[in-house]
């Protein structure tokens, strides 16, 4: 059994330390939390201790490995501190909004062979995974297309835009890390658009976007669209196309169940899709935890590392200086 | 260009009339209705003669064939004087509500060798055709279960009742002939209940049914249920499913179009289904006529022949004399 | 928390043992089962400790309730036991393969004031579940016909066969009991026929059968229609469809994930449906020990009581007479 | 009865004769084609005269209004002389390559008060309109984001391409103009990416591109996105999706029956999408006569007009600049 202590005890925090407490080879070893009265809470829900900082956690010789869902800006440290105390650790997104720090955090990364695995949940997710799975063993032939849709169920509150680091960086890097995996080539062009579709004033307040598009291009010429919205009434759109020389492949939404309406209006109306990435994506969050005890085990290299954090902070850089710039970024002129 | 005359002039002799005229191998030859109006209405609309008499029709050397559209009662009549005059007769279903009529007219019918067809539309539609197709080709193994979902939009009027023969022989009919060609074998037990769920008051009055269902057996044991509903309000409800030892075949709805929506209450809410059958089979009574076309042309036998006629009304006399009785009906005691 | 012991370590009860263990409001307790074996396994698994008897467990001061997962010949005597001893107890289906025994386990039941829940999961399944509730609420207008899809995915062991009843009481047996639920009636008329489509030697050799209809009638009049098979090579089949007066429901089968491949043989395949019970209706038997939990606490009748237990099996002895003497077996006279 | 002049007796030629042939409010009048063989063709079969020169056609008082199917190098001739005629015109698309002379021809046409259609016939299309006519009423909130999928199902032959004037012309033109219809709103910027992943020696040496990706902007900021392939083995790929601020829409393809099948490997399995325009658009197409019927019958202006066409052809060439330079082209400086 895998010792994981989990720092960070907010939405997605409270959710791993839970996963971790009940997954079949890892025990939920201790929690912090900046706060020290969320950390209490979920410390007596799982009956373990809280930390009342996160350093004693790196040195506890009763914690095996390290979850970081802290604030964005803490993460990059709490990386080095964890590979220094020779802790694998699962980074969420973003490493960092700097690629400055991302890239001084790679050097010590890259120092010790300690497994650093980032995030990026959406690869574990079964029907993306089967997707790729599928378009790895050419039963579409040669990937032409990319198509990827992520919409949030609705806008966040203002203070997580304000240290979110605005949309590219916060929301579209999950989809640029899922267009990596699906093309199975680096992107080396990208061209963005942002717009204040949704809540024009906030939007502009702070500088930020609510809706986007991206295009982007590989070497070889693969093509990839992104398309993201702050809201979409009708659940957590979450949806990637593959399309090849030999045929197309579709990883689409979740629903509560399979109830069918049939009436006057209209047939085989579904439910609403699954409402946020907790349940959207409760088994890639399971499948991620799996990943990383695997990687830690094994000895392999993360499936997800910390380079695949780097390169869709990069992409992230180029479509926020192509939105600005109205032009085809080459991904060589941001890192 | 084969020469019909459609006899007839009500909704289905209407819609044939304008299939024939624009079929590229038949032309409308004339029509005939014992109402001079509907006849002469019709005529007009498709520039050709509306003919005063049907006897007239039969004898005219200008007709090749000819397609019964009339009332019931005179089917089995028509059929006759078709076939002594050595025309191909298309007769909608059912040949006549009198088992005994129907075993007379088989007489005349075998009597000559000249084609007779009998309106099961349905056998022609391209999806359930796809669905026989693939079961007759083995893709679904040993065909064990057929199920067939039918319920008309909306309730016809009192006076179509009145005549038409009661649930079983009316409307049953055609997926009694349907499940026939769908089992591959003959039924030879039929259970059925007929049901006053609809408009209690007309039906008790009428001593018919608004809703049923149905089991039927084949001598090999292969399984069938039937199920109908004279209403339903999201459109023509007409689906057939076969299960088989190694996979299933569905063959489903139309929709007018493959619009779908998602809001905050549903998703992938789709249109109502076609509203009927002129909408629904439309392909199918095209194809219809392609057949009769063929079996004219070929001298092959009539794809639906005079005994599929016979048959499916034997199975609505034994589902009728089963729902009065309650008991499994061996088709052997009816015909 | 409410301690939980479960009695059988099979494939049902170790899945019930992890869910309780897991489960926010229940502890697991303790186990049992015939086999010492199987019941070490699963007492290691969860850090619990497996009782040398049923019977120890039922006094022991540490056990709060009794869920009963051992063989069907077993449960009429541990509900009783588990009654006597104030434990309210959850009970696997059927009570008893005899109606007789059913009904002085139900005397013994009544005595006390204890609750008894029977494990009809489907009741529980959120896609079932909000089509009762959609029903429930008018959304159809008056409920019409209720047709119940229901086939395993594959053939159980010829052992298993021979201890469970029969096709109507082991396996038709559940969608009685989701027929009732559904209909907000009880039905009043069974019709059924049951095959040897699969697998006929041994069948024949059994007296069973693995594939069946039925056809029942409430005393309003409303209709139902049940299928099931002993495989379905496509996945766990279940569907429920309701027809109303104002609409129509489905509640439809569930896949692992919502990939679509698209090629020149196909579009918009799916994966095959989950593969079983566990899978299909994990959410089910987890809603089943919410409820479980809510009738001890509250006091309230168990959503799913004895008396749904014995009705449910009143239905397959009406099935299985009907389907010998091929007639519409009135409920009242079997019980 | 609107008797009407069918240039042009290719693929799209024939088919426009034959759906006027067939409908209500017209006549064909007369064919004229380059080549006398394939007039003759089309004219025996619908029984009408083959005319030796487009100009005879022109000039004739047996005939009402002109459809023009030829080479797009002749559209802008015909139209002028159509109008000069005073006869109204339906035109397919493109109505020339070069934007200078559809400018020349514009002045043409304006001078003139008779009506110019384009074939842009998927504004006719049931679904989208349908989806068209929801985003009007207001059904999805503020409209955001439009993606349009457009995917031919094979390659045209290499003497298409040659004559064609590259995808963005040929084929992207259809849903720029359907960008414009559904937006509400002109593209005010353009950028596009040209790929050569199907056939890249021809596409090379032809200077052309067989898969595309475009991102446009409206002045008021919402956001479009097209995807173009020249091959989809699937069938013909034909989507529009609608984000607005309250919901979504779809407007998927067409299927040719609604079988759906189920086996070990998959389920839910479809056909093949329809093959290509002619059946996908089937009903597009006789709407779009309609249309044309209409707009001469009552004298209002043309649903597609001139203006229509001439905008779509801009914004291909705005996209072939983006193509090349690799940055958000604005429509003004084309056009």
């Amino acid at each position: 059994m895998l010792r994981i202590a989990v720092l960070g005890c907010g939405r997605i925090g409270r959710m791993h330390a839970a996963n971790i407490a009940v997954h079949p080879r890892t025990r939920l070893a201790a929690v912090y939390d900046i706060d020290p009265k969320s950390a209490r809470a979920v410390a007596t829900e799982h009956d373990v201790r809280a930390a009342e900082t996160a350093v004693a956690l790196f040195a506890s010789t009763d914690v095996d490995a390290v979850l970081v869902a802290t604030n964005t800006g803490t993460h990059a440290d709490y990386i080095e501190k964890s590979v220094a105390a020779g802790k694998p650790v699962l980074c969420e997104k973003p490493i960092d909004l700097s690629l400055d720090r991302v890239n001084r955090c790679a050097e010590a990364v890259l120092s010790k062979d300690v497994p650093v695995q980032i995030g990026f949940n959406r690869r574990f997710d079964p029907g993306h995974r089967a997707a790729w799975r599928a378009a790895r063993a050419g039963e579409i032939g040669d990937l032409n297309q990319v198509i990827i849709t992520s919409r949030d169920p609705g806008m966040p509150q203002r203070s997580y835009y304000q240290v979110a680091g605005g949309l590219f960086r916060d929301m579209t890097i999950h989809d640029f890390d899922l267009a990596r995996f699906m093309l199975g080539e680096e992107p080396s062009e990208v061209f963005a658009i942002g717009g204040r579709l949704i809540d024009q004033g906030m939007m502009e307040a702070l500088n930020d976007y609510d809706s986007a598009m991206v295009i982007m291009r590989t070497k070889s010429g693969k093509q990839c669209h992104i398309n993201n919205s702050r809201t979409s009434t009708y659940g957590y759109d979450q949806r990637v196309e593959l399309l090849g020389s030999a045929g197309m492949l579709i990883s689409g939404n979740r629903k509560p169940h399979e109830l069918r309406r049939f009436g006057a209006a209209q047939s085989e109306a579904a439910e609403p899709y699954l409402d946020f990435f907790i349940e959207r994506y409760r088994e890639a969050f399971n499948a991620e935890i799996d990943a990383f005890v695997h990687c830690i085990e094994t000895g392999d290299a993360p499936e997800v590392g910390f380079e695949d954090g780097r390169r869709a902070l990069i992409l992230a850089e180029a479509a926020m200086r192509s939105a600005v710039e109205g032009r085809f970024v080459s991904v060589s002129e941001i890192g």
